[in-house]
């Protein structure tokens, strides 16, 4: 009952979500499996950013701030983005980096945590230490300047620390390492019966798995524009707050695109009503406007069931590769570190390998099966990752097929040991 | 001895300037008098953003990190635009948005304050209320954090306000509203004599008037990518930080684009060495790309002079216009709001009207003639401005004849006050 490729075929000629492919330029004679690191280009954004440098810089001028509606773009594009995120409409806005949306949020949570009758015992806040490592780096900068710790316990840990000394809890809702998910809705109740808040970062979720963040009542949310949302090479990121909460405080980085009436030119700051008030300054248009075509993929897929015929593929192409690795790739040391459960699975598979896997990685890609490596080591005590995205909106079953036959061919050639693929240097 | 039209096409004729406006594609039939506020688009632009958009995400997908250099662009870029502000090499790079590069310096900067034998007295940061809403929003919030108060005083007034008291003097080189120009050396010794730090905000000097942060012993600056160095809508910003500072303190937006080591995913922050720490998330690149096609005309006019050529040309055009204005719009209530001495001003002229201004500003655009309007009002208590940017790169004498050709019409005829002209939305 081993599967062959002519099975593959028939389950390609049998996907109803097939057409959507068409939609993005792909390289020939590549599979690429990291659409998780950096989505790909879909095929109407070249013309969309060329009408926008060219007519609406180019002849519009300044007046484009308001005649081609770059001024409300963030809220434009946030409310396609809030479709696919269980957000309500102006809950969410498309700026910045995740990083610094997460600054912002976090922040927020931080001071909202101050009102809860637990704030007296208030010491951490509460994450994984496989966590994308910038989300610890933000968190550290905000634990010293309020006077609270992070803690990073083990991802399947992180229940058992959740306590009345939790301010927030803080969690990416897929791994970007094993592509293991949070069950939202449970974590962010298991938080609030603590008193605790939850920031969740949607960078592996959002256009990946579907993501109900009102139906989980969650807190605070961020996420990012580059990876499955299709947006480029450092799309805008987004940030979601509760509307119960999106009126409370001032996020510190208060620009003048958060304020009430940035036009007025007033000297006293003034925050927008709800989440407007999460904008700084200006907005990347050039990259903003190819997010905004990024999202057109969604709503094609949406007459076609939307993000649950693309969770449904995804886990049936998830499925397949692990199935296959476990059926063409036994004896060469692999691992499969991502869960089998689906209920715990994002939208990738992370294979693991004691050594090699740098090298593993660099030969796929020398034939054209594109994915990517991440390094294990001591500070997280986890494995080298050979991870490879499956992004349903373009990725085939035949393309499973044939990375997991190239892969079995650098194992079995050993060609990966060759000197070009050792690692030189920093990989993305 | 009034001037003549005559005379501007004889002073266009023997501009060494004139031949880099061919760089720029600008619609026909337009005196773009906003260059202050959104660049033009250069000529090279498209075809780099199309290469950007087409070959290196398209094709290259994420290995463009590395081989397109997506990844050393603020460096990069930042290199570039240290020559036009008196940065050594790797002391500035491009990054994020004035507003959010503000709040990295400026918490830095009250940082470093409380290292200064005054700190015990520290109670201010000192601006000036004209200064740009958002610098004084940021500063606010800020203050609000460090149980500090940001006092606003008037313009001329800053120095006399410098004492033991201020922590930080925070101020916009070239004021927004009406070119006004600090000496930038000279204040900087008046705060550093009472021990304070000077942040200095380039956002209308940066490419418009020769700028030496170093000769100056500036301690932090921030600046605008998309006014003078006309890198497109929402282009990256950029900070620049003393070196005798860089290595001070990590900035409070801590993420992994200034880590020292990002792709060793560690769960610790470590700095990057100098201002790469000022770094956060992922940078947009493609709006990225433009701003260093923007930069290329600096190079070019390198040449013929550079910034003392540019600066010189800059105060014949905004001489010019002055006598313009002052010879042919007299009787209709206009002043000029922009110091008539060199040492004080930008590369702007700013006029002012008690009523009308916004009208006429809209009248003359249907004209053709694009500048600004700036509204004064209670909180500043300023005249509302007509605001004109004349940017040497492409602006010529010609040009600011028909300027004042068509104010003089759209005053005479009194046009401005039709139905149309009238303010009926935000402007940008």
């Amino acid at each position: 009952m081993t599967i062959s490729l002519k099975e593959c075929q028939l389950m390609d000629s049998q996907d109803t979500l097939a057409g959507l492919r068409d939609l993005f330029d792909i390289p020939e004679n590549t599979v690429y499996l990291d659409g998780n690191s950096l989505g790909v280009l879909p095929k109407a954004t070249l013309n969309r950013v060329t009408d926008v440098v060219k007519n609406e810089w180019g002849q519009g001028l300044i007046r484009s701030w308001n005649s081609a509606g770059w001024f409300a773009s963030p809220q434009r594009v946030g409310n396609k983005i809030a479709k696919l995120v269980g957000a309500y409409e102006n809950e969410l806005v498309a700026t910045d980096s995740t990083s610094i949306n997460l600054y912002k949020v976090l922040f927020a949570a931080i001071q909202k945590a101050k009102t809860s009758p637990y704030s007296a015992q208030h010491r951490y806040v509460l994450s994984e230490k496989s966590n994308f490592p910038t989300d610890l780096y933000i968190a550290q900068s905000l634990c010293a300047q309020f006077g609270l710790e992070l803690k990073l316990v083990h991802w399947n840990d992180v229940q058992a620390h959740l306590n009345s000394e939790v301010a927030v809890l803080m969690l990416t809702h897929v791994n970007y390492r094993t592509g293991a998910m949070y069950d939202m809705a449970s974590m962010t109740e298991k938080a609030h019966s603590v008193g605790a808040l939850a920031v969740w970062d949607l960078a592996h979720s959002a256009g990946a798995v579907p993501v109900d963040l009102n139906a989980a009542q969650a807190d605070y949310a961020v996420g990012c524009g580059y990876k499955y949302l299709n947006g480029g090479p450092g799309a805008p990121a987004f940030v979601w707050v509760n509307s119960s909460h999106a009126n409370e405080f001032h996020q510190p980085l208060a620009g003048w695109w958060g304020h009430a009436t940035p036009f007025q030119f007033t000297t006293q700051y003034e925050p927008a009503a709800g989440v407007s008030r999460y904008l700084c300054g200006t907005q990347a248009i050039i990259n903003m406007s190819a997010l905004e075509v990024g999202l057109e993929a969604f709503e094609a897929a949406q007459a076609l069931g939307g993000m649950d015929a693309l969770r449904k593929k995804s886990l049936a192409l998830t499925d397949l590769f692990i199935q296959l690795v476990n059926e063409r790739c036994t004896g060469f040391g692999l691992g499969i570190a991502t869960p089998l459960e689906h209920s715990m699975r994002g939208s990738q598979v992370c294979l693991s390998r004691e050594t090699g896997a740098y090298a593993i990685v660099q030969a796929l890609i020398a034939r054209g099966v594109i994915g990517d490596f991440r390094a294990g080591g001591a500070s997280t005590g986890e494995p080298d990752i050979l991870r490879f995205g499956f992004t349903p909106l373009y990725i085939g079953f035949v393309d499973v097929w044939n990375a997991v036959e190239q892969l079995k061919q650098v194992l079995e050639t050993n060609e990966w040991q060759a000197e070009q693929f050792k690692q030189a240097h920093a990989v993305t």
